[in-house]
């Protein structure tokens, strides 16, 4: 029984998804069909690139991924599906798969030409529901993805932030807020192993130090520290709070975890 | 395996939609359900009707919608089932079929008068539980709907907006903003085939001209565009924007596709 | 086909909740997974319970329920399954279970310590996905619960609000406030049955009184009243309004049904 994962920025508010899970079940009338989101910002391909690095791990083989942040749609911009052999993606090619397929040096990615395989007239504003859908319900009932189209060599990526080691230092960036105001960071545990009693420090305003903790209530209620995420990254967090409002973290603020 | 649809503005934060699936699931135990939305502006028959109508054509046969936008609960309001032969749509009977059904002149429709099918004791606050719930998941599981009442000849019906067809103009209105702030129209691309050279224009300010273009990107980031939607009607939209709060639009603003 | 069912305060703009559907999909590929909701504000443990009380009973026999509002994940804090013979509920110990399990006198509680059924390496800040899920889909699968871990006969509860009940005058408070803005309070239809012609009066001006009435429509457009809800209890209501608004209602605002 294999699973396809939705993830887009369409909103709960309207029909999209569900336009796109009816033609789905239209195509693959028992297919499961989970979200991970659909709350991306509006044409946010950062944030759903990462979104999806940090959850596609957790599904079973031969789930298919349709991500759909798409501000290009109905232009030149190409759609393709990447095959790990344990994973399949669909996605338009603005780098919104490339953190998840940073993992996967051997993934075969091919351009989505073969209009077989989409909803026709295919629209010029929604081809989540024209081709991804259709494609990925198509590539769930095991259509060989080689019919898709041909393989590319190129596809469009976008750079993981950059993480700077040095001997007394992690310099890094904070990546992602989450729903409780925690800050995800690119820098990983295995980056300040080197460091002697790490403390964390962070932008705008330099504060810190934060202590290093295991979970969230080692520090009292209110209080910030620094803690390895479930995602293997360093999170800076406030027990029962925000801490993205508290400290006006955001995507981009640094962060350094320091030897002290 | 036939498939079950929801969408009501129950909101997403409390238990009541998952009570009606419980409630489905504990007469069906296998049946399939999708949301369409839960977020209807609390008891906004017209966006529930709007969102029906543009989302259920995509699901497949045999599909059983069930609508709760229900303000009238527990008063003497009939509930209807809908059969258009192809789908079963489960409703008050307060207008929210109206924009699908108008495209299904056959459609035979019962008032839910049978209580075998209830769940009991019928609340008088959540009929979404009690009946809409446990009649569909009949339905689903394939009583006839001719089980459920008689067949009534009326049912309430909500006005579509109208569009006025001129030879240099084509006059119609906003029908639904959805999560982008793209304005929703009722002009189709059919009525405006006689038009050259044609334009938009719309209220407040009698802003326009605006392109009609093919898609988003055809215009600069954050400037307005018309273009046909997926749906087949002009949309008023802002590339990488939100064109409703920039040009304060909502449902009912005149809009006109104009030769110029 | 049993179901499992999540409630979490995850919200719904990550992918925390996809994670956990992610990891019990690769237990259990056919698991039929449904929400509450996840939208339980950050840590409140009493909302939480509230929500599972209010909507366990409405799933069919078998159903395993997931809670993770979990404020106090990594530390020493327990985490228990409950078996009542017909259900099943996996929560950490902090009394998310209480309002369920008051009504299942004939409960057996487990903590939950044999790690077989983990995810390793097990997080400090993800239990959710790590232990809550994977020991779920286990459940799930058929595994006795038994096999979790050692019955115990304490688990933490959190208390009922009280309800005083006196000749002529029933006292209670809200106990929440729904997406409408209904006030759901802790006074039963059967505690005011002695009272004559009842009206309903609430804080914080001890406004009132309101009427009992039936359904929302009996008062007119904007007007407040009191009913017995879908749940059995007195709720305060605005007939196409936000009582909670209107009223500055909050729970643990005082309400009384007094004879008048």
């Amino acid at each position: 029984m294999p699973h396809i994962v939705l993830l887009t920025d369409f909103g709960t508010k309207d029909w999209f998804v569900a336009s796109m899970k009816g033609v789905i079940l239209g195509i693959y009338p028992s297919a499961a069909i989970v979200d991970i989101t659909h709350e991306i910002p509006q044409g946010d391909i950062r944030a759903a690139a990462f979104a999806l690095f940090a959850s596609y791990r957790f599904f079973p083989e031969n789930t298919v991924f349709t991500v759909v942040v798409d501000p290009g749609v109905g232009s030149k911009r190409k759609a393709i599906v990447a095959d790990t052999g344990t994973y399949q993606f669909i996605a338009p090619d603005n780098g919104v798969l490339s953190f998840a397929l940073r993992e996967h040096a051997d993934v075969v990615v091919r351009e989505i030409k073969n209009d077989t395989f989409f909803r026709k007239p295919v629209s010029s504003t929604f081809h989540g529901r024209d081709i991804f859908a259709t494609v990925s319900a198509h590539l769930l009932k095991g259509v060989d993805p080689d019919e898709m189209g041909p393989v590319v060599k190129k596809w469009i990526t976008i750079d993981w932030p950059d993480l700077s080691i040095a001997d007394n230092e992690v310099s890094g960036a904070v990546i992602y807020i989450d729903h409780f105001g925690n800050a995800f960071t690119n820098i990983t545990v295995e980056s300040i192993k080197h460091l002697i009693k790490p403390s964390c420090f962070f932008a705008p305003d330099n504060a810190g130090p934060l202590p290093l903790v295991h979970y969230y209530e080692e520090v009292a209620h209110g209080k910030a520290c620094a803690l390895v995420n479930s995602a293997g990254y360093i999170e800076i967090a406030v027990n029962g709070g925000n801490a993205a409002q508290q400290y006006s973290l955001s995507t981009g603020s640094p962060v350094q975890i320091r030897s002290v």
